[in-house]
């Protein structure tokens, strides 16, 4: 039988669990990647190296309306899961969680799990529930497949940081791994969201690349400036007339605090808006002699 | 050799999860019994019972600072380590876990759990940030002893039902099974707090459990309202002149909301101060026809 005929789909958290248990007890290792879904190339190498790192790789897909604004795009998001599926059994994916939203939020849920210190930075500036909301469905999803490995991409560098914080902060026993932005040959990072850009703007969309990749590559060339930095990625972006910069920012990588000067491992992330769709980038990068 | 004679007492949390996760390969169940030490025969019931239902008894003692406000007794909060870890010997505890504080709270600690609905009600008016505490505390416990059963004692009602909350809420892999209160022959719940009262004291303590007594008794001859139930705790508790009643409370025991009418599970829960030791009760019994 050939290994894509043998995807498993599934709903129900607990024969989620029963089916990953019995892995496990085989000795079987499991690296999980959860998504909300619309798979471009970013989430499929995050099945790619899922893959590699263990025996049995499960995929979520749950567009969690706990993660948006009362004013953000749940409704709009994309949906397309016969595609996902498809692709996910081509990338010889053992286990696709599908939940039913009344399955993970049953009436009466009062439980909040929140990386307090990082979850009104940045993202959380616009989106002040946004954090609490991708805390806790991940809580609760890794504790429904109980993964020796969860994998995270770098497009959401800030969900990345603070995801690895909540795994050590409360002591779950699961190994984080990032995966690399997915970039198209122009620079756009994949995005679920890129499908809403029109001609135009997806010609304009590329500029945020462009902007990161001159910043680094200032860095590179010995500026450690924050400001004069965050100058240069701002005089990218206003190229593009259609972009409305909602925020550049240079931070700590690992702890998200604001840099005056550029040192150790160092993340500019940013947020603008292209019509009615909000696009976020980054670009991080060593600086002091590391690689980058 | 003799099962007391091999307990483990391991302070580093890798450690015990490499134990566990030994005997669970192994097919061995586990039942995890968090305390804050100072055993009395609440806890010993509790282990006893954990004895029953697997393979491995898991004891975690730590007096967690989160849970204490700033003025609270966590400083006077007895402590008997070597007593401890003797009962626990003859109990057939396989591993007692002693972390220090610094391995559980690190520098940097951020993340948050909470269940939000029910941490300001009852304890939770005078106490604010305790089940904050106790929650982010028995959710690092799980999942350093991922075990298939979590016993608690009814003797911290609210606390029990909060951790149920958290358990389900998060899809926590846990049974949870309550003990009951365990009671002197006078009536006085057992509580590690108890070693703080004078004779006198402990002779007007017992008072607690004849007024909630009396309430039940009131309930099972046909009482339905909850102000009169109350008010027969309140002139019980008024005949010991030492002793100040906090609260006394009429909830409903799964969802802790207070009750005008008796019906259904309830539960009455109370806290008094006796000189500088609060000390907390409660009697929770079934209504219409119910057992109690």
């Amino acid at each position: 039988m050939s290994s894509t005929a043998r995807m498993r789909v599934i709903r129900d958290p607990r024969a989620v669990r029963r089916q990953i248990r019995r892995w496990r007890t085989r000795g079987e290792t499991v690296a999980f990647v959860p998504t909300m879904g619309a798979f471009h190339r970013g989430h499929l190498s995050l099945m790619q190296r899922a893959r590699r790192v263990a025996d049995r790789v499960v995929v979520s897909i749950f567009v969690n309306p706990a993660q948006f604004g009362p004013r953000e795009d749940f409704a709009a998001y994309p949906r397309n899961p016969r595609r996902d599926l498809s692709l996910a059994r081509r990338e010889e994916v053992d286990l696709c969680f599908l939940p039913d939203t009344a399955a993970l939020y049953p009436e009466g849920m009062t439980t909040e799990v929140r990386v307090a210190g990082l979850e009104h930075r940045l993202e959380g500036r616009t989106r002040p529930t946004h954090f609490a909301g991708v805390a806790l469905v991940i809580t609760k999803l890794l504790h429904i497949t109980e993964p020796d490995v969860l994998l995270l991409g770098q497009k959401d560098a800030q969900q990345a940081v603070i995801l690895e914080t909540l795994v050590r902060d409360l002591d779950l026993p699961v190994r984080v791994i990032r995966g690399p932005v997915v970039r198209e040959p122009d620079g756009l990072a994949m995005s679920s969201r890129n499908i809403h850009l029109d001609v135009r703007q997806r010609q304009a969309a590329p500029v945020l690349w462009r902007a990161l990749s001159a910043a680094r590559a200032a860095a590179r060339n010995g500026e450690r400036s924050a400001a004069r930095i965050k100058a240069i990625v701002r005089r990218e972006i206003r190229k593009e007339r259609q972009l409305r910069l909602e925020y550049v920012a240079l931070v700590d990588a690992r702890t998200l605090e604001d840099l005056k000067t550029l040192r150790g491992r160092v993340l500019i992330p940013l947020a603008a808006r292209l019509g009615r769709t909000r696009l976020i980038d980054n670009v991080e990068f060593q600086v002091d002699g590391g690689r980058s």
